[in-house]
C-alpha cells in the first residue's frame, strides 16, 4: 500500500504546473452567488467540478436547489469496506468589493511570489480542488480510491447555504458517510497546518426599545419621561458584569468547560499576543475574567453590542428624546450551550432590565449551534497523520470563534462529525480585495487530501 | 385710546381669513437652517418678513451674517416716549425628518380642524407673524404704533443662534431697548395662555467610543476585544443612578432651590398629570426622585441621551465588532449652573467611565446658560394685561424646560429681560412630523400683541 501513495505523490507532483492551469480555469468562472444575474456563471462553476469528477470515473450531477445547484457526486462502494467520507465545499465566491483596489482583475488569476491571486482562490475554489485533484490523481495511479468518497459542493455558501439543510435532509441516504472533511477554514500561521475542531455558535438579536410616540423636544420634556437611549444604555450595560461575564440568568448553566488537556494544549499553541493586539489595533486586551485570549476567542461565550442606531445620527446637534432606539447584540455561545435556550434567556433578561418604563420589541435574526468534534476521534487522528505526511509538519488543533452553522446540521441529520482542514492562510483576504492562495499551500493541499484517503482507510 | 385698540380688534377680527393665507406663504418657504443647501430659501423667508414690515412703514433691512441672514426693524421714536420693545423671532424651521410619518407634506400648509399643519406652524413662524401682523393692524387702523417698536427677526435659531450675539453685539445701540418680548414658547395647556419666565441651560455633548481600527468579525474575535459598543452603554448607563439623579460629580452643587412662594404658586397651576401622560405616548412618567413633574421639566437638571449610531444598523444581521459608535447626550441646566463647568465635569466623569481600553472622543455642541425674569417687573405685568384682554384669561406665570440662550445673551448685552408669550400648544409637535398651531390662538396672539403694544405704552 504504501508504495501506491508513493506513486500518487509523485503523480501529484508531476502535474503542479497544469493544477496551476486548471486552477486558474476554475476562477476564471464568476460564480458570485449573491450577485442579481449569477444564475448562469454560478451553474457553470458547478458544473466544471462535476465534469472533473465525471472524468475520474466519479458519478457527479448538479441537483437542483430553489437558487445555485449543488454538485452531489459518489465514488461507490470499495473493496474490503471502510469508512465513507463525504468532501463538503462551495464553488461560489464572494462579491469583489472595490475593483479599484485589486492589483489584478479578480476573475483574471494571476500568479505571483508563489500566491495565485483571484476571488475565490482561497474561499474556496482552491481548497475544493484540492480534494478533487488527489481524487483524480488516485484514479490515475491506481484505478480506484483506498475508501469511498462523495461530494456535496454547493454554491450559496457565501450567501448563508439557504438552501442546503433541505437538500441534505431529502439526500440524506444518498450522502450518508462516517466524517464530513472540508478545507474552508485556514493554517493557524504561515508555518503551521491546522485542523479546526470546534466553532462557536450564534444568537443574534436586535432589541428596539420605545418611548413616547414621538420624538420629543428634550428641553420641553426632558427629566420627566422615560428616556429609551439612556433606557437600552442601561439595559446593554447591565448584560455584562465588570469582569466582562454575561450576566444573564443561566447563561453559564451549560458551558461546557475546557479539559485540562485540552487547555495545555491551547496553551502550547504558538500564539504572538502583542502582535495579534497591535494587528487590531485595539488600545487593550479585554475579556472574561480568568481565561487566555484564545480560550476567550474560541472556547468562552460572549457578548457583543454589534450596532447602535436611533434617535438624532446627523451631524451637529438635535435636541430630541428619541421615539425608539436599538440595538444589535450577538451572543457566541459554545459547546453545549443551547442557541433556543440562550435566546429565550436574552429575552426575559432584557424584558426584566427594561422594566415597565419602555415598551421592547426583540427579534432574533440567528440562531446556530455551536459544534465541536472529538479530537481524539479515528477521523481526526486519520487526519492529522495525513497533514504530517502531506505537509512534513503535525498540524496544530484549532478551534474557530466563528460559527459553521452546517456542522451541527450534518452532525445532525448524518450524524457524522466533521475534519476541517484548511490550508488558507488568516491573512488570506478571503472576504477583501486581492484574495490569494499560497501555491505550496495548493500542492500541500492535494497531497493531504491524497494522503488522508489513505489514513481514513488504515482505520 | 381704548377705542383706537377697539378698532384695530376689529380690523384684525375681519381679516382672518387673509392672515391665515399669508401665514401659508410663509410656512411655503423651506426655510431649514441646518439643510446644506438651504441659503436661498432661508434668505427668502427673512425677505418675506422683511417685506411684510417695510409694507407697514416699519424700516426693516436683511442684516448679513457669516451664515443666514437677520432681519432688523425699527419703527422710530414715538411722540411722548414710554418703552421701547424689541421684538425678537426666528424664520427658520426645523428638519422634517421622516417624511412618510407627515400626514400632509411639511411645506404644503393645510387646515385641518382649526389647525393649521406645516413645519414652522407653531415653531416660530406662526407665532412671529402674531406680532408682525398686530404692528400692520395698529398702522392700518391708526397710522402710527404706541411705543417704539424694534425688531430681531433672525434665521439661525434652529441652529443655535450662533451668529446672534456678535450681531447683537456689534448692532447693541440701535437694538437699545427696555424689554424683549418674544412668541417662540406654549401655553400652560389648551385653555391657559401662559407667561414664560425662566428657561433651562444646555450642554449639548456627543460622544465617540474608538476601539479596533477597523470593524471585526464579531465571531473570529468576540470575547478578546474591548467592544465600542458595550463600552458606550457602560458609560452612559452610569451617567444616572436609580432615582434618575445626575452621577456627574459636583452636578447639582449650584443649582438654585425652588423657594417656597414659587413652588406652591407651581404646585397650584392646572396641570393634568394622566392627560400629559397620554399626550406623550410613554409608559410612565420617570423622573428624578422627590420632584413633581413640573419641577422635574422646569426647574431640575437632567440627562437624555439623544440619539445613538454606529456599527451596523441596516436591516438583519452583521456580525462585526464596530470600530467605533457615538452618541449625542444633552444636559438641560437650571439657575445658577454654569454651562462651562458642568461640560467640563461632563467630559471628566466620561473619560473617567471610559477607562483605559477604549479611546473617547468628546465633541460638545451647545453650551447654553439657563435663564429667569423677574415676574414683577412692570413689563412682565404689561404683559399679563395684555394677555388678559387678548385671550380673554388672565396667564399662568410658568417656566419652561428648553434652552433659550438668547435671554441671558439679551440680558447681558442689551440689560433687558426679556417676556416670552407664546400661544403654541405644548404638544404642538414642534420638533416633530405633523407640527401645527391652532388658528384661534394665532388669532388671540395678534390680539395679544396689538394690547401689548397699548399696555406697554400705559405704563
Amino acid at each position: 500500500m504504501a508504495s501506491v501513495i508513493k506513486q500518487v505523490e509523485q503523480y501529484i507532483a508531476a502535474h503542479h504546473e497544469e493544477y496551476v492551469e486548471r486552477l486558474k480555469a476554475f476562477l476564471r468562472i464568476p460564480s458570485i452567488s449573491t450577485a442579481p444575474d449569477a444564475a448562469a456563471d454560478t451553474r457553470r462553476a458547478g458544473a466544471w467540478v462535476c465534469e472533473l469528477l465525471q472524468g475520474c470515473g466519479v458519478a457527479a450531477e448538479l441537483v437542483d436547489t430553489p437558487k445555485h445547484p449543488c454538485v452531489i457526486g459518489d465514488s461507490g462502494p470499495v473493496n474490503g469496506g471502510g469508512p465513507t467520507v463525504l468532501l463538503y465545499g462551495h464553488y461560489d465566491v464572494q462579491p469583489v468589493g472595490a475593483l479599484p483596489l485589486w492589483k489584478t482583475p479578480p476573475f483574471e488569476p494571476e500568479v505571483r511570489d508563489g500566491r495565485i491571486y483571484a476571488r475565490g482562490a482561497a474561499d474556496d475554489k482552491g481548497q475544493v480542488l484540492t480534494h478533487l485533484l488527489a481524487l483524480e490523481a488516485w484514479k490515475k495511479v491506481a484505478g480506484r480510491l483506498p475508501v469511498r468518497v462523495k461530494l456535496l459542493i454547493e454554491g450559496e455558501e457565501e450567501i448563508g447555504s439557504v438552501n442546503l439543510e433541505p437538500l441534505v435532509r431529502a439526500q440524506r441516504d444518498r450522502l450518508a458517510c462516517d466524517y464530513v472533511a472540508l478545507s474552508d477554514t485556514a493554517k493557524l500561521d504561515d508555518d503551521t497546518p491546522a485542523i479546526t475542531y470546534g466553532t462557536r455558535g450564534l444568537v443574534y438579536k436586535e432589541i428596539r426599545v420605545y418611548g413616547p410616540s414621538a420624538d420629543l423636544h428634550s428641553g420641553s420634556f426632558g427629566g420627566s419621561v422615560a428616556n429609551p437611549g439612556n433606557a437600552l444604555a442601561r439595559i446593554l450595560a447591565a448584560l455584562k458584569d465588570d469582569r466582562q461575564r454575561v450576566t444573564i440568568p443561566g447563561f453559564y448553566d451549560d458551558v461546557a468547560e475546557l479539559g485540562a488537556t485540552e487547555r495545555k494544549q491551547m496553551d502550547r499553541l504558538p500564539f504572538d499576543e502583542p502582535a495579534y493586539l497591535r494587528s487590531l489595533g485595539s488600545a487593550a486586551l479585554v475579556g472574561e475574567a480568568g481565561f487566555s485570549t484564545l480560550q476567550r476567542r474560541w472556547c468562552r461565550p460572549t457578548l457583543d453590542v454589534n450596532g447602535l442606531f436611533g434617535g438624532y445620527m446627523g451631524a451637529g446637534a438635535a435636541t430630541l428624546i428619541p421615539a425608539w432606539v436599538g440595538a444589535k447584540v450577538s451572543m457566541r455561545i459554545v459547546p453545549k450551550q443551547n442557541p433556543r435556550k440562550i435566546s429565550e434567556a436574552f429575552d426575559a433578561a432584557v424584558r426584566k432590565l427594561a422594566g415597565a418604563d419602555v415598551r421592547i420589541e426583540i427579534d432574533t435574526h440567528s440562531l446556530a449551534a455551536p459544534y465541536l468534534c472529538p479530537i481524539d476521534s479515528p477521523g481526526a487522528q486519520a487526519a492529522a497523520r495525513a497533514i504530517t505526511a502531506g505537509t512534513g509538519r503535525a498540524p496544530a488543533f484549532i478551534r474557530e470563534g466563528g460559527t459553521l452553522p452546517i456542522l451541527p446540521m450534518f452532525k445532525d441529520i448524518l450524524g457524522a462529525d466533521s475534519l476541517m482542514i484548511g490550508f488558507a492562510l488568516p491573512n488570506c483576504n478571503a472576504h477583501s480585495p486581492n484574495e490569494f492562495f499560497v501555491l505550496e499551500d495548493f500542492y500541500a493541499g492535494i497531497r493531504t487530501s491524497a494522503h488522508f484517503l489513505q489514513t481514513l482507510a488504515e482505520l
